[in-house]
């Protein structure tokens, strides 16, 4: 649909497993002091330059996690990667290798899997990220991707979910909902396409809430931030569930309760455009949407002053005993118990 | 067929992803002093105790790596360990830590992936690794098992596979063959089991091969031998393809050329019995039939007395130049060009 499809097509059985990955391994470039040993032994090797390494993998599944029917190929291997990397940075936490694991049926061509790997390495590129080994496999039905994302801290730099205190502030980076907004108008035009193959997808003037769902960016600038700054949070999750289900991970972890203000969550003014059109209340995105990729983070109040100018950075709430529960805010009314429902 | 079926169901459903990683964390141990965080955050945290990290990933798939109607799940989860624990031993490191991302669809109930959990912990408990964290996904079709592997090593015990040189002898650990014996029973049991679901399986007195298939051990003695006799390997790599194609990694990777003995090569007696069944030769089926999950290794001409008393490695065959070609030495004829050709 938004995809550019290539002419060519080269059946991957012609290529078999290992030729297909000396094929891709051709595009990689390795440019990390740490990587010793990439793609192309049965392990990655990785020199331990600080205290402690840090690992996390991700399974991505056609039509649980995405849809191919609008998802072009090279966006789903951009959006696995950061999807990844975002694991990383919500330890605070730089992530400087990936291993990609990809099972694939012979629907996809060579040319298919290519612009996947495209995706996967531009991504890799901008964030200086390693890709240094994988695994490739034939499949029954679609395509899943597992993707391991690697990186190195000092031990007093890593930030769990578990740390969030009483009076400490609660804080989001960029806006929610909006990725949400451009699932929302990518499913209705897949509807539409279903029923008639040859219309034209009206996706204009939606640019940032379609770009927000197709290729989120990892917030490598917060942490960039936090070090400029010399902010630790005392918390820290990613939000891919949605804010609701990540601020609850924080505080079942932490022990503690939280008032959320409904009227401080940061929404972007064309999302609540595109929301509106499905009847559907930005709040109730922002809480369950999911797929924003942001930072939610906790951080003392006496460290206010150090992000009150930040644009990228709103507070939301703050956190509170955990007898008092975990509350949301109206701006008009009662508070009501916060709770994670998925949207889909 | 071989599988105990459990007596109760419960739907994943009823639990969701939180509820399920929250009950199967319940039966996880940590026992590795380098396990900083396990599961609960959003990444796993290890202690940096060596030079280096070695992390490897692989998937397997429902119906392209095994088939559930003769796979008990207890069986898969513990051969999933042991596959990715037999990458790690080929770089001569023992894996440490392991994570598990898991897709399954709603045919399966919360026993049948306590199940393979059981499965996976039981090889975690034996050999000492610790489970420390994963990923639980919903699947449209079949269950797919993503498991990363680490561990760490002095850069110097690392053990490649482009180091193998002239003269150096090629050994095996164990015997070759036995797996791909145990999967021409199991395929004939399905098959005479689809034609008549009443049948009792045949499996009689082929304990070993079937054991070979189902439940492969990775060989963490070898490493401890190795250790003990001070024997550094020149290359290695571990058998999941089938002797030939390993060999030929090993030799592409070194560049050089190899003879390869057909009589030396270790084949168990009641292997051999079975193959006989199925018309296959003994030869055909160590070079080709692969999830022998043994160690291949090429050491010195110098250390071959600090093997020669090992009832569990056997040499067969020696490195030549690379210009001598990849050879296949049969007992009697000439020599044939070696070649790697799968099975299935």
């Amino acid at each position: 649909m938004l995809e550019n499809k290539s002419q060519t097509r080269t059946e991957l059985s012609t290529l078999g497993e290992f030729k297909l990955i000396e094929h891709l391994s051709q595009f990689v470039k390795l440019s990390q002091s740490s990587t010793i040993k990439g793609i192309g032994d049965d392990a990655a090797v990785i020199k331990n330059e600080l205290e402690a390494t840090l690992i996390s993998t991700d399974l991505l599944l056609e039509n649980v996690h995405f849809d191919l029917t609008y998802f072009p190929l090279k966006h789903l291997g951009y959006k696995a990667a950061v999807v990844n990397f975002s694991d990383l940075l919500a330890m605070n936490v730089k992530p400087r290798q990936i291993i990609v694991g990809l099972a694939v049926s012979n629907r996809f061509s060579l040319e298919a899997i290519e612009e996947i790997y495209a995706g996967l390495l531009l991504a890799c590129e901008r964030y200086g990220v390693d890709l240094v080994g994988g695994d490739t496999s034939g499949s029954q039905a679609g395509l899943c991707l597992a993707i391991t994302a690697i990186g190195q801290a000092q031990q007093s730099d890593i930030v769990y979910r578990n740390g969030a205190k009483e009076h400490d502030l609660i804080c989001v980076s960029g806006d929610l909902g909006s990725a949400y907004a451009g699932l929302l108008l990518l499913e209705r035009e897949k509807v539409e396409f279903l029923a008639n193959p040859n219309m034209q997808p009206d996706l204009q003037n939606n640019d940032y809430v379609l770009e927000r769902q197709l290729k989120p960016e990892p917030r490598f600038d917060i942490l960039n931030l936090f070090k400029e700054k010399n902010i630790k949070p005392t918390a820290m999750i990613d939000i891919s569930d949605g804010l609701a289900s990540e601020l609850l991970h924080i505080c079942r972890e932490s022990k503690v309760g939280c008032m959320l203000y409904d009227s401080k969550i940061p929404i972007d003014s064309t999302a609540c455009s595109t929301l509106e059109i499905f009847n559907i209340s930005p709040t109730v995105a922002a809480l369950n949407g999911g797929e924003d990729y942001e930072l939610l983070f906790t951080i003392p109040q006496s460290d206010y002053d150090k992000i009150k100018d930040s644009h990228d950075i709103t507070v939301i709430g703050h956190i509170v005993d955990e007898n008092s529960g975990c509350m949301l805010v109206p701006e008009n009314g009662a508070m009501i118990e916060l709770k994670a429902q998925g949207m889909l």
